[in-house]
């Protein structure tokens, strides 16, 4: 491909969509956003506005007639993933899909059949942790085995707080999910097993919920792993990650930045909410997946990574309502994602 | 009692004796080492020499019987305990003795029903954590519930690694033990259930180890807890706990002291052992029993307090060979306790 | 302008020319490298590999005449901005220049007077730490005033070591140069006074230097500055900057990221390297003037606080040779800048 | 000596005196206070009450005609040190002296004649900083040299604010006084010239005071050190040193202990004035002080400490009104203190 930019259909123009067309046009280098699908009228005309030269379309059906698009970024709600995801495959185009890949495995496993029909990888899952500076250290630190194996992980995921819509089942389909992904990245394994563990609950956490929960994950190489799942911690957002290894201990997430002592403290700033905290991360994403896509390739997590996060998210669920670990059973690897 | 010294007749000549020797000596106000009382002669002769003034014996009954002491402190390995206490408590004198009070809850209940056929509290147990400044003030945190309820603790007991009679359940007995102790001071409330999850084992801990582990705990108030129990980290030596609270997070047990930018990293050492780490903790812990049977009273965790975690023990003992939660049954507080 | 990508020419093709190439083609939205000037032809071969779609010219003019450029980038040493930047400025185009504007007074205000005639401001220079996330916190900081009025200022600039080229007039014209740019810029106020104290010499630096220095400034609203500027520090590279109010401190270039406990100590990463020191900057000053560019303005540091510095550099310089203030004469600030 | 208590007789029974005589009954090993020495009633009764067995004094030669004390603790403001001194020394008893030894240099000069005429050194000097357990780990570092040679030293002494007696001079005299004994003990080498230079002022300062200043002192062996000291910065106690080797940067003084993440910002506490920060120097400088005095010795700053002292203090207090390095001149080290 040329020095031209890529032309983006951005799919979904809500907050996440916006956010990224907003992305595309300030930040990243090579890609223009060249059409905004959008049902509602409203949306996709307050989404034009900051997408100088793009067209409105209230299907991608139509973008793609109108051979407006060379490749097509998915933020819409995931139940409305998988009807994006087969058109713009059959297109042959290549998809940012934002996580997750669909809501279910049965449906992932649909999208994984029509991925392997068109005959190479075109969708990148948008898990965009991995793009995160701290989260590649950290890999890079476990590949090295420089303080021996990795033997355990401690994460905790704190939310301020949570919208009205979010519900139990969220815990583990819309926030521990990030785990289902990046902690197998990390460690190199799959995630066989999931205990979920009730401690004192917050009465703070709306009353259709019941957290924070502790979530137990067992990998296929016998790393254990802990997360604290929190969506009421009111200070602030924060995701950390404690590696220990044989020799040290890492972690990740932590403080940084303008230093202050005031008012008899010392004190550094906390994140508000994922926007600021993986600032960074998402514009990596994007333009990872903008260079790769001119190359006719993904640098990110795959169709297959989005399946097994689904199968994970279903033991999760189940293990909200059980006790003691729920096995993850996965198929092979089909030979396409090895 | 007036501004005479507390005369300590120490039990126990060993590595952990001689410390306590060196520390009445030198750094505590009130109090001097009158005896030594240890059945090696060479241990005994060795200690004698730092603790001018002292005299040796063979055992305890016979510094008793010389009228030699006000106060013991029991230094002996944990097996050796019970068989000093009784004539301890018999002589209705103050004790200090090191962790634990007895290897086992029937033990430990005979302690408990020999002082209070003594009529008043004697014995204050050597769990020196809740000594520690930083312990004291997460403690102070957790009461003031200024950042809300406490709902979750994350600790992590790490050492370098461990000699040649570690074994297998001493991760328990000798390490866990611990936070058998501090945790529910902390928190408020008894430890109700014990799991232990095994990781990735450390390939280099010993052949007879298999560890690290962790340990889950549930506290009546519905508290939980999970403890990284690690004897083979390298590095050095580490006891940290983050406090999870409605509102905030506490942490303790983090890199303090000289700053130093060397060789491309900023770096702050860390402990070698547990000495340095509570070295304070162990002082404190002195001065206020030495201060406390100077009014004839404890000032510490208490004989019931060692009781409980004898049963905690157990508990964690069979979890280290079961799945799932063991219950950790209690009896009623008795009275005298109260 | 219009969506279409703005048309650099980026002049010097040696360390910084490429880097800023490459940051253009991969990480600037909304540009492209469309000419490489650098009379070298294995140096301008190089870049145009780079640099896909550009042309190579020998000459900013030639560039010119080929109407091949909207805007300039000066990546060339100091002594060669000023035939560069008349020509661009006669051309009436948008200019980043990297820092120093030229490497006099004089000169300096011979441009000024070049992009006045030009009749509007065409020229950002490359002070590339007001783009610095924690400068720009540190900034908004003292103009919040939260903490009090800014009274001092203590800054320290470290260098692991320096090349062959590097001599005793560069700690003030190529390292403290960047002092003299941020500091006004922080505290809102000009330099008006430059002493040099010396501490003892480093042993390890080369023998042309005499180093570390202690730069001593004072600020017309009665701010006082002291900046350590360091060249052999060895253990990487490291830019601190605190600031102390009537009611606080604050401190920013403090370490972050990755932490590891290894071998007896807690440690953190530092820097080798501006480059990764200050990379965020560098790609949010370059992505600032592409957006300004199109706007036909600029977003950062004038060609006036190019002059000022270049005036407080030939101050600091004496200041090197002499024992106490050396003062700092301003000019009024030309009704075109103010 | 033997096992027996040192009696100390404490000599000044405001707060400094109160605080020692406490800390003598409570946390220091082998002494007790025997005499309170105090003019006034009220105060030598109610220091009384917290010294179970000592007796009131309303002259020291009263307690030295009653056999009463082993050795004297003088704790009265600094001008009243002298006629203590004199006596003291006359009786050949071993004397901890707080800061400063005498006001002047010449009355101190008299005190180093008093004491070479008693024939051994009986005086040490309350400079606690020496017994900080992070000030000795930067001696430390700095003997060692594995950072290489020492350069420089970046210090700030910052109070919230000072009591209403505390005048201009005082800067100098109570409080960068403490860096005169200090810096000089780090670096092993004398103070040779001292500037003051002055920043904004503080406008929550009182009206008769002028400050924050910038003290910039040499030493005899070329390390160059900036003193900030700052008596009006609200936010709490500080004190802090900073290290610049030829190979790296240490820097002690730092936030420690109880981590908290609440309301948006992560937090640790920072002091509130010197008897938190400096409690375990106090500590360990009386219990080296008994040990010493037990032994015929002393262990920390000796009189000619006390004496240099009052010579660089002299120098900054003119510093405080000229412009430039004012010279501290020494005589040449008595032998008996060589």
């Amino acid at each position: 491909m040329t020095t031209s930019d890529l032309r983006v259909g951005v799919v979904g123009a809500g907050a996440i969509g916006a956010d990224h067309i907003k992305r595309i046009a300030s930040t990243i280098a090579g890609a223009r956003v060249s059409a905004v699908v959008e049902p509602d009228p409203v949306r996709r005309g307050a989404a034009l506005e900051s997408a100088a030269g793009a067209t409105g379309y209230a299907r991608l059906e139509d973008a793609l007639d109108a051979d407006a698009v060379d490749a097509v970024l998915i933020a819409t709600p995931g139940q409305f993933h998988l009807p994006v995801l087969l058109p713009a495959l059959a297109a042959g185009l290549p998809i940012l899909c934002e996580k997750p890949l669909t809501p279910d495995p049965e449906s992932s496993w649909t999208v994984l059949e029509a991925e392997q029909a068109a005959g190479r990888k075109l969708i990148q899952v948008g898990f965009m942790r991995r793009f995160d500076p701290e989260y590649a250290a950290l890999r890079q630190l476990i590949a090295a085995e420089s303080a021996g194996e990795l033997l355990m992980i401690h994460a905790a995921h704190r939310n301020a707080n949570v919208p009205d819509s979010y519900a139990q089942s969220m815990l583990i389909n819309d926030s521990v999910v990030h785990e289902f992904d990046v902690v197998p990245w990390l460690a190199g394994s799959s995630v066989t097993s999931v205990e979920v563990r009730y401690p004192k609950r917050n009465s703070l956490t709306p009353d259709r919920l019941r957290e924070p929960i502790l979530v137990v994950m067992e990998l296929d190489n016998g790393v254990l792993v802990d997360v604290e799942m929190n969506v009421s911690i009111q200070f602030g957002y924060q995701v950390t990650t404690e590696a220990v290894f044989e020799k040290g201990v890492a972690r990740i997430g932590q403080p940084s930045g303008l230093q202050l002592w005031q008012d008899g403290a010392f004190r550094i700033g906390e994140h508000a909410d994922f926007t600021t905290r993986f600032a960074t991360a998402y514009d990596r994403q994007v333009q990872a997946w903008v260079d790769a896509a001119k190359r006719g390739t993904i640098d990110g997590p795959s169709a297959w990574d989005g399946y097994r996060v689904a199968v994970a998210c279903r033991a999760g669920v189940k293990a909200l309502e059980s006790s003691g670990p729920v096995d993850v059973d996965l198929p092979d690897v089909p030979a396409f994602y090895a």
